[in-house]
């Protein structure tokens, strides 16, 4: 067993097993883009594609055995994740059917729903989409403008996008392939509006024309995911039996008589919300895994492209420059510290929903945290794909070399499941309530009340291995000891720290608050919305350090336990670095102390440095994602 | 006149007529990106779209009068970023044809050149490539491995491709449409080297067939520049005549001696080098000029786009949000920055360009100031097209909101012309060598070994403006004062302070090189590397501080004067807040004065939020170019 192996065994996870068959079925299947294609080339070959994955057993994995599934939530986002190390446009098809719109089915749906879809869905007789978002409203879904009125005169939903902006929009599978949409609606019955709700609306018959009512558009070209056939819908006072809504969280009675579980009509919705997180998830774990091939590609072209050197007879490869390390080593350390995180969160999503009575404490938590670790993966895809591209120079920029395909696709995941902002704000939300249920939605007034009427504490919950983590801050060298920022204690305990002082300052600022009415209350929020915003960022720095630490104490090979243990230390002082200044500030780091971390970092550069291929083989890429024909030619 | 015109006109600068005049023509002419064409087709495209710019005098602008042209160095290069305004393939396209295979002809060759081909390529006639970056070497130049070996018996030059790594890659023109090419090669005759030459070699017949011995090869398709042809070429043994070499700055007679101008290899080879500048300062205009669409589009949906707010029934626009205020107006501060550096890099071009007999000190500091802002402007435009994109959601990733074009197309020029970092180390050696002449080329060792032998003072010579810049120095406000940071004078004088600072702990590590061998002095220079390309760093932002600081002191109307000013200390502001850390841990800014710079920015966003328009209407984009569907539907 090489060391790389090793590391590929400790970031692979709980569902090592999947990757693993996943890396070989995939591989054979020829999956990478072909931009010669045009798009509905594009979109034909994906479709084929996704007729492949069904014998792996992947689709099946995500939905319970009740619903005709193999009950495996962590085999479905693992899958799903795995998928993307090849091609998005694929990920993101088979993550609209079996995740999105099955989810829908499963999750919103009750038995009969069950019984008649998700057989059909998981073999691809049924295609459906996912219409959520509305050319009006992406990330306050809540606002959705799309209409439900129940007829009871014919006992059918009447469903209708009453304005320009109400369309559905970037819905992947409505410009095509889609026969069926779960389409979002407020739902109106006896003249009062129930909330968003869940509904399944046929589109197209089996010609693929359009039904009476129902208009599909084509999104056309978009920055990437070209196989990926995003449309518009509009309806117009479309007619569907009143069976078609998903009902477990909200049911009309053939007189039109409103029933639901929840009476809140905001816990209600994001009760619903909650039971998508899957998306969510797989979002943030595959953003983390395209960077993980553009790191690999990047990480060995370095190794192997020479340009200047001492003299003109010793051009030195990249990987040699002090610059190049900086631009790389720190990337990686993070994507491992993030793969960390990740496979921490599919494990409690997948533990929390094979249970039957989840605890809503825990439910709430999980939200929050796969929001934030959403945010912080996609923004680090897009960070460190770009600047994987620009490493490889020109070469980077031929689509051969795949970097700028991974770029035009990953692009959309900061948007993906909304805007990485709102994400964020919705972690901090739950933060400073201390993840109270009575503050649904996302709305910054609730919030803002809720903060300023209760002076709760700000929960300081450890995520993973508590015990091993407050052992080693409590062992953690004297302040004054020049050399303790490389101690894992004392980073721990600093990120511990500034988070609880980011929360507190953020969690006194909306309690000026207490007693203003709607529109003050929402000044004070905006003007510390980027405070607010913050709160999540330093909280899941602090989680992903925890993971890290976690998983090092899990790793049983030695040498690569101390590896990562260098790595864990370069992704620890490369975020604080960045943030030095408030640790400055603050005085969390003296003057002193803060001068020495460039030097600190240079050093771990120089440690991981003879290391680079072991670290980027450890992502476990299979070479056929990895096919740069820059990697692939001889004599450069 | 409106107040956006008055700051149009203030960053027009000195060529505004020329930006007057395409905003008009280009407007009428329908250039921007079509993505439902092949390759092949949008290729055909372009080349017709630069039929209709030889009619608009801009190509002829590039040459003198004695060449064949209209002599107008300044006019050329804002017309070729008024091009990128459009589209960024043509901008390429044209650049490459008028600007480098041009510019290659008429700087590197002489009488006999101009009289056989500038006319023609003006009028595309003879349509040219510019052949300089190899597969192996795209940032060392001086080590391209073609070679041009002088053969007396027929008095030919045999140009040849021996090594996989020595075939000309990523050349725009190569794949299709070039029928010449300048190509760079090793000078060898009578058995010796002679270093890096520029020859003319013709690539195809009439046909478009290879000639013999000429094998072209096509990139493909690429992150973006859809509709330049960039490909390979390869030379087996082709013979060109000895008349072909463009012998201005080396000459090979009939016997095949050599001679040259300037006898220092290193020296004559930079010196070539340096006559094609113009290259440079296009591509960081023109990815600015990029940069200012995409700012424009973004600001424009962020005050149309409405999500949440203080209640449902009242959403709020995008831009009143503190988080997007704090995405989008420092970006669109940068930009403003930017453009005044720019025009005045243009403006010193342009004069130096026009002199009979140029000063190489002063050739020597525009080569290192167009390479800093050349990297400056193109991270500025990947980034702030980045996030203008993400800041406009899903609608930002569809193609016919034009952000993802812009981004594919830009994101290449990070790398055009060197890579940044490469870019950045080049304007530091010139900083920390004074601008010696002595020291030739990218040579680390050189560097190392030049600034250890000597301890010259680091040169601080203000770019613009002197007198206005130390009186503002002279007058501002003790460091006591608090609010200090928003003054002018001390602003400047943090910029100028840091940049000694820089430099000064810069040279003094590179120092220990002296005596040491090559080796060992590498060695020491790779250790600070990150040092030494900050140094061009925190110049670039001085020498932008001030460029901004003489543009407001320009600027006619009062109005626009103050709202400038406003937008210069939100520049300031945001610089020195993302290198916090340094000023605090140098105590050039206290821990107190630390802490209120996120405020002061704060209420500087406060102050430019109702002028967000106005700021983008001053960048004076073409509605044309805008045309983002986004911005032209209804209701949303």
């Amino acid at each position: 067993m090489t060391l790389s192996d090793e590391l590929r065994i400790s970031i692979d996870g709980k569902w090592r097993h999947v990757r693993e068959q996943s890396r070989k079925e995939l591989a054979e299947m020829d999956l990478l883009y072909d931009h010669d294609l045009t798009l509905k080339e594009a979109r034909a070959r994906v479709l084929e594609q996704m007729k492949g994955l069904v014998a792996t057993g992947m689709p099946a994995a995500g939905f319970s055995v009740e619903a005709g599934g193999t009950g495996d939530p962590g085999m479905a986002v693992t899958g799903i994740e795995m998928l993307a190390q090849f091609d998005l446009s694929l990920m993101v098809k088979a993550g609209v059917q079996w995740g999105l719109f099955g989810g829908a089915i499963e999750n919103l749906g009750t038995q009969s729903h069950h019984d008649r879809y998700i057989k059909d869905l998981i073999n691809l007789d049924i295609l459906g989409c996912f219409a959520m978002s509305e050319t009006g409203h992406g990330s306050n879904v809540q606002n959705l403008e799309t209409t439900a009125t129940y007829d009871p005169s014919t006992q059918e939903f009447v469903i209708d996008s009453p304005t320009f902006s109400s369309r559905k929009d970037y819905i992947g599978g409505a410009a095509e392939h889609a026969t069926v949409a779960a389409v979002f609606a407020q739902l109106i019955t006896k003249g009062e509006g129930h909330g968003v709700h869940c509904f399944v609306v046929p589109l197209r018959d089996d010609e693929g024309n359009d039904l009476p009512g129902v208009t599909t558009m084509d999104d056309g070209h978009k920055g990437g995911l070209g196989a990926v056939d995003n449309g518009r819908l509009s309806f117009d006072h479309v007619r569907i039996p009143r069976e078609n809504l998903l009902n477990r969280y909200g049911h009309v009675d053939e007189g039109g008589t409103y029933s639901s579980p929840i009476d809140n009509v905001n816990r209600r919705f994001f009760t619903m919300l909650g039971t998508l997180i899957r998306g969510r998830v797989s979002v943030g774990g595959s953003a983390s895994a395209a960077c993980e091939v553009a790191l690999s590609i990047a990480g060995r072209y370095a190794l192997k492209r020479r340009q200047f050197g001492p003299d003109d007879d010793n051009e030195i490869v990249l990987m040699d420059y002090r610059m190049h390390q900086r631009r790389l080593l720190p990337l990686i350390a993070r994507s491992y510290a993030y793969r960390f995180a990740q496979n921490q969160l599919v494990a409690r999503m997948d533990s929390l929903q094979r249970s039957e009575h989840p605890d809503p404490q825990k439910a709430r938590e999980l939200e929050g945290r796969a929001a934030g670790l959403k945010a912080a993966q996609t923004w680090h895809a897009t960070d460190a794909i770009q600047e994987a591209r620009e490493a490889c120079g020109g070469a980077g920029y031929l689509a051969e070399n795949r970097l700028t395909t991974l770029k035009g696709d990953s692009d959309v995941f900061t948007t993906f499941e909304g805007d990485n902002h709102v994400m964020f704000q919705l972690l901090s939300k739950e933060l400073l309530t201390s993840y109270a249920t009575e503050v649904g939605g996302l709305d910054a007034v609730g919030l803002v009340k809720f903060a300023a009427a209760t002076a709760t504490d700000v929960v300081k919950e450890r995520t993973a291995a508590s015990n091993l983590i407050q052992r080693l801050i409590d062992a953690r060298p004297g302040k004054g000891d020049d050399h303790d920022l490389m101690d894992r204690g004392t980073q721990l305990s600093l990120f511990e720290d500034r988070e609880e002082h980011v929360l507190e300052t953020a969690a006194r600022r909306l309690r000026r608050a207490a007693g203003k009415d709607d529109q003050a209350a929402f000044e004070i929020f905006n003007a510390a919305q980027d405070h607010v915003i913050r709160c999540a960022r330093v909280h899941v720095q602090r989680i992903v350090l925890e993971a890290f630490t976690a998983g090092i104490a899990r790793c049983e090979d030695p040498e690569a336990q101390e590896l990562l243990r260098t790595l864990c230390s370069l992704y620890a002082l490369t975020e604080i670095e960045s943030d030095l200044a408030w640790f400055m500030g603050h005085n969390r780091i003296s003057d002193a102390r803060a001068k020495t971390v460039t030097n600190l970092i240079n050093d771990l550069l120089d440690q991981l440095r003879p290391h680079t291929l072991t670290l980027v083989e450890g992502f476990g890429v299979p070479e056929q994602s990895l096919g740069a024909a820059m990697l692939l030619t001889e004599g450069q």
